[in-house]
């Protein structure tokens, strides 16, 4: 029996994530490209037609008009991915040979822990500097942390914790100062920061890389998470030679791809971009400056958001009883409370958690 | 409007690939399963239970009474992971320096390029040795290849070209020998090897990591491979620490993962272990042999079928033709036609293509 109803019990609660319900057109072209396989383009012709219209999308998105780059895991996989396309740059370039033998990332510590898996995984240094207190990359402690060894510079356009952007334009500045490349995380903030008047991606600034994931604020099914790349360069650094496939090089970190992802990247990219995006980020944040005046109203200290994610210091005890509560919620590094204003998330369910918070305080 | 019905046309002429249509109750666990993310298994509980019992019934396929491991995005995961692992287990243990300084992979020829993908992202040698006239690891050429700088040795369990299995108790011998973890890449062939008498897991042989995928031959949703460790040890030199989510570390090379393909995979391994499957390998066994005596009889040169994968030597334009007539066929290295007889393979599909061949030739 093929139960193809949503759950929606499955999403009211869940104020932690920066994933959502899939909308209703990813959910059905999903469906009907579960069975087929992007990473075998030549054999799954439809679906490698449907990732190129939605890296397409992407780039419109991003500012960029030719854009390179394909239809990933997730933002792990991204941001890896650019980690490794900078340090495989870095080798063939034949450059200084600390940039070889010892190569460094600088990134702000807000950075996701992703790149500490990038870190480990591909054997190089990640070295974090602290933001200010604005919870922005500290430009003078980056321009410190750069140097001769650095591959890449990471800027955050919308951070997991506090969903603050980074001073792009002028870290693509010291990177490119130093030899290194510059890559910008949006894999959450990249949906919503065309409607701000925020500088964060190709056409701002001098980037090399981007992520910016379908599967977060795009609602697009899991798993569908995007590389973005400036230049051909960047894939080429990446591509592995398949012999038995029909296509002859692959530069996904994945092999077998989930059509699914795909297809729904590009058919809910056809449908929200722009006017159904820029509704749900204006609706978001409206909803995010009602929560920030509902936390501060009662007292609490609030972050004040600029895209749709609030902090706000609680205290244990009520944090554990809204968790206990059923509420799904989540930390920042600090301690805070950190409510992430997705699409899922209305008025109404944020409504209930603060007139929950009211009941157990 | 929403289409769930498979797409018939899609699969019949696919004789190129190890992944095949996903079974009905994979596609009903997966829909209901769409927006769920076992990347943030505190929040996502319900397929946070379902992965264990996917990892359990793995397990069971696999001779691993209790098993670690985890669903993971495909085989290409499972090997980059069972690499690091093995690297990251390597340097731990303070061993020889060339382990850690110089680590190198010992693999055959035959093995999937997935592993070349591995080498270029670890930072690890792979040394490729060659396989013997039957098309399987030759023992005598990795005794010669292993020494004290190899980290890990792999054999596989149903080679993507030949569909052969390689003399796994004796590799995993000549590993051990030398302070190396044994990986088995069963990712195709471990959904068949259970009906055979061939020696290829955790209880035949001193095996350490294994990749076994039910998004190949177990029927399941992509993504859905899977990754198998012996020891915890394993999981734990992959963790790296997650600050924000209500877990603490997470042993994954992806960040956000599919709850679908992890629901498939429980939901299929449930329904199918191990009669299913059982049925499924005879079907597909007696597909091949007939398939392989039908090109014998027409003189083609054959390469006898040890699991259900035919290879035969035909004329480069008849291979262009069939391609031309819109069957999706691919060849091995050596030039061969390789036919894959999965579930979606039928008979009469073959007979049509035996068909066309007459028809052609």
């Amino acid at each position: 029996m093929q139960r193809v109803a949503p759950e929606p019990q499955e999403f009211d609660r869940v104020l932690s994530s920066m994933c959502t319900e899939p909308h209703p057109v990813a959910r059905e072209a999903a469906t009907r490209f579960f069975a087929t396989n992007p990473g075998d383009p030549a054999t799954y012709q439809e679906v490698a037609a449907l990732e190129a219209r939605a890296v397409d999308a992407l780039g419109d998105i991003a500012g960029l008009p030719d854009p390179h780059g394909y239809i990933a895991s997730g933002g792990t996989e991204a941001n890896i991915q650019a980690v490794r396309a900078a340090r495989n740059l870095a080798r063939e370039s034949g450059g200084r040979p600390s940039k070889t033998d010892s190569p460094v990332v600088v990134a702000p510590e807000s950075v996701h822990f992703s790149f500490q898996k990038a870190a480990d995984v591909l054997d190089v240094e990640l070295r974090t500097v602290p933001v200010d207190e604005e919870f922005r990359a500290d430009l003078g402690a980056v321009e410190a942390a750069v140097d001769d060894d650095t591959i890449l510079v990471v800027g955050v356009a919308g951070t997991t914790e506090y969903g603050r952007v980074d001073p792009i334009p002028e870290l693509a500045a010291i990177a490119h100062d130093h030899g290194a490349q510059l890559h910008v995380d949006a894999a959450w903030g990249g949906f919503y920061l065309p409607f701000t008047t925020h500088q964060w991606n190709f056409t701002h600034a001098d980037v090399d890389t981007m992520t910016i994931d379908p599967h977060k604020v795009g609602q697009a099914v899991v798993p569908a998470g995007g590389l973005l790349a400036r230049d051909r360069t960047t894939l080429d650094a990446l591509a592995v030679d398949t012999p038995y496939l029909e296509s002859t090089s692959q530069a996904t970190l994945t092999g077998t791809r989930s059509g699914a992802g795909v297809a729904s990247a590009a058919a809910v990219l056809d449908e929200l971009w722009p006017d159904g995006y820029r509704q749900n980020f204006e609706s978001s944040m409206a909803d995010a400056e009602w929560l920030a005046a509902a936390l501060d109203s009662r007292g609490f200290d609030v972050v004040d958001p600029e895209l749709p994610l609030v902090a706000a210091r609680i205290p244990d005890d009520l944090f554990d009883a809204l968790r206990a509560a059923d509420w799904r919620i989540s930390r920042t590094a600090s301690g805070e409370l950190r409510i992430v204003c997705m699409p899922h998330v209305t008025r109404e369910t944020l409504r209930a958690f603060v007139a929950d918070i009211d009941t157990l305080v």
